[in-house]
């Protein structure tokens, strides 16, 4: 049963909710450090060792071949792989606003400045296995990488015990043009990415969901090669008056909750009447749900309704949560969202449930969880760049800005940095 | 002495510079989690006992007054002041070109996506103390955050023995309009700015520079707030042909290797004479260096003149290297620099030294260090803003894409995903 908070009464049953515990487990930190120890030392062959070991197959090629990729575009249902081509227009119609360019000033030929923008050279890709196996991975993170101009993708993906990928994701590569796909998975798919080994390639940024082993390998490597965000459990939280519909929210409080049992199912609204029949109508479709075990844990453990006494508390209740997805189920969405600060997504009115995001409409499905759209943001074209900033100054822009820059130096004290400028304006 | 290394025939030596070692210390992480625990828990109390500890002072008060900020205005050179402001004026020009706006995509009524862009809202500036308190990390830092409207930006620098703040950073952030500045420093400010403290506000984001202790800190709590990067030992790599004078070049090795012992001074040339040149005016310029003890450590440990084959050789270590600053100090720079792909920013021509940008033209000077310039960027307005995806689909869009959608879901094995779009189309 998700239970109703009353916000002025039981804030610290909210903070609960609000302070889900962090990963933080010694042991799986020492499995993670072992696997990308000995990947780092050994290569293929301590990444054969650990997928025979966790994904209980014997591969007879690590790379997929272009014969499995024609397998799975001949097999896959053809209304599903129209409905891949879909969403994949949708998506890079959205990403396409976040391409970008570089620029450069110039106001006087004597002074030139300007920021490069470049791509990324190569990227790993990791996609989960097993149940969790999502084509939408495969967009939500290729597209934007494709538009940033990213030569190389590489994928890694655990197969199952078969040896297999799932169709879908190679169709859904393929459509995306990336062909390095490798069945391996876990710590030992982020260390290879990483350090490079006899088969995979050593990448400069490893992007996708995983595990807490490759949450934990993902952090661990962080540095050495660059990262997308760290994913905590997913999240919504739902903005709710008395004349939204409590089906659709029931309906969209059990989506977010079949995900993991730590994900967070939160209502915020100022009606008792709604919270009651929302409360009820969970009961009615979480007996429907296939994935009910899971849903309703997440529920009872995570979930909330939060009666509060007024519309603003409500904002200010969504703004301290910073949900990764927050649904905005009011009357005049398109005014209230104005009053939201932190967000990862926001999705207005009735008929935007959030699972038209996870899959289609075309903004990025990864998202800031865990309070962190308070600094950042969903994945996009900007984490597949890097900017180079360009610095010219001619003989005489120097000269002029010389006496400026010797005054700014040595007050730091760094007479090193002012003879540079010195040495240059001696010159005869 | 810096030595010459042929790239072809000592390439480890190449590699060991390359792979400097990252901060790995035990005991300063132990001492790091020992403060940021006593600070979340005791606020202002721990926070006030290790200033006395570490910074040996004992403060009448924590937060500068205006009083103090009044008495630096008066005190400072009017000289230095008129520098620091034209400094201001180019890091504004600069980086208002970086300032950036949301998106709509509106194409029909039934479909409205867009990308909000706001400020994060409440920053906190890290300021070290000491020898190294810097304006110039003021402004590099504070300017960028002003841009993207940070509405509220908190300075944490140490004082010194008198409980004093260098007069130019108070100026600096006075300039700015920055107005809270508390005068703590090491991991206490960072946990104080991280967790709240009676008397320092709880910030969403932590930038600037710091020692081990600082970076540590950071490191640990990112995450619960955001942060820049975590910086490693400075360095430049200077592309030179034969014609580059030797002068300039050793000056720019030794503004870079005066910064600190392990900080890296790469030139990469094809000309021998030009090598032996370099050496030659390094060891004359080193000797009326103020911190020469420091540069000279640095240049023998990590610092070198690598002899390349060919020129396009020489834009392949840089590329590799991926440097903080690369010069390039050839016949055609503007050619030149198209040849880069990794670094973090690019100095062109003879008279574009390194000092220019860390002061004075207007890029940042927050680079990345350590190779990172692969995948990671300068500080800019950028890191200031957190954007927010919005969707709205109305009820005849969310039928049109509810085939797709369901087929996606399915596929998934996420049937509580096809409910919540199910339940919407099942409405009579």
């Amino acid at each position: 049963m998700i239970k109703i908070i009353e916000a002025n009464k039981e804030s610290e049953k909210i903070a609960k909710i609000l302070s889900r515990s962090q990963m933080d487990s010694t042991e799986v930190l020492e499995t993670v450090n072992q696997i990308l120890e000995e990947v780092k030392t050994d290569g293929d062959k301590a990444v054969l060792k650990f997928t025979q070991l966790y994904d209980e197959n014997k591969l007879e090629n690590l790379k997929v071949t272009q014969e499995e990729i024609e397998a799975a575009k001949q097999a896959i249902d053809k209304d599903l792989e129209k409905a891949l081509k879909n969403a994949i227009k949708n998506i890079t119609t959205f990403h396409k606003k976040q391409v970008k360019e570089g620029f450069m000033i110039n106001e006087s030929p004597d002074v030139m400045l300007g920021q490069m923008v470049m791509p990324i050279e190569k990227v790993g890709l990791y996609i989960p296995g097993g149940t969790a196996s999502y084509p939408s991975t495969v967009m939500m993170n290729a597209i934007p990488a494709n538009l940033a101009g990213v030569k190389e993708i590489v994928i890694t993906t655990p197969a199952d015990k078969n040896g297999k990928i799932k169709d879908s994701v190679l169709v859904t590569a393929d459509l995306l043009g990336v062909d390095q796909i490798y069945k391996i998975g876990g710590a030992q798919a982020v260390g290879a990415l990483c350090y490079g080994s006899e088969t995979i390639p050593k990448v400069d940024k490893i992007v996708g969901p995983g595990n807490i082993y490759v949450a934990m390998a993902k952090h661990k490597v962080s540095g050495l090669v660059g990262i997308d965000m760290i994913a905590g459990p997913s999240e919504v939280l739902i903005i709710a008056d008395e004349k939204a519909n409590p089906t659709f929210i029931a309906a969209d409080l059990l989506a977010q909750a079949e995900h993991d049992k730590r994900a967070a199912s939160i209502v915020v609204t100022d009606s008792h009447s709604q919270a009651k029949a929302i409360q009820k109508e969970v009961e009615i479709q979480l007996q429907m749900l296939e994935r009910n075990e899971i849903a309703r844990e997440a529920l009872s453990e995570y979930g909330a309704i939060i009666l509060c006494e007024t519309k603003e508390q409500c904002f200010e209740i969504a703004n301290d949560f910073a949900p990764e997805h927050l649904e905005i189920l009011t009357e005049n969405p398109f005014e209230d969202y104005k009053k939201i600060k932190n967000a990862g997504a926001i999705f207005l009115g009735e008929y935007s449930p959030e699972p038209l995001g996870d899959y289609y409409a075309g903004p990025n499905h990864t998202l800031p969880t865990s309070k962190t759209a308070r600094f950042s943001s969903a994945l996009g074209v900007d984490d597949f760049y890097k900017k180079t900033s360009l610095v010219y100054y001619s003989k005489e822009a120097l000269r002029q800005a010389s006496e400026d820059i010797l005054l700014i130096a040595n007050n730091e004290g760094l007479t090193g940095h002012a003879n540079s400028i010195k040495v240059r304006m001696e010159e005869s």
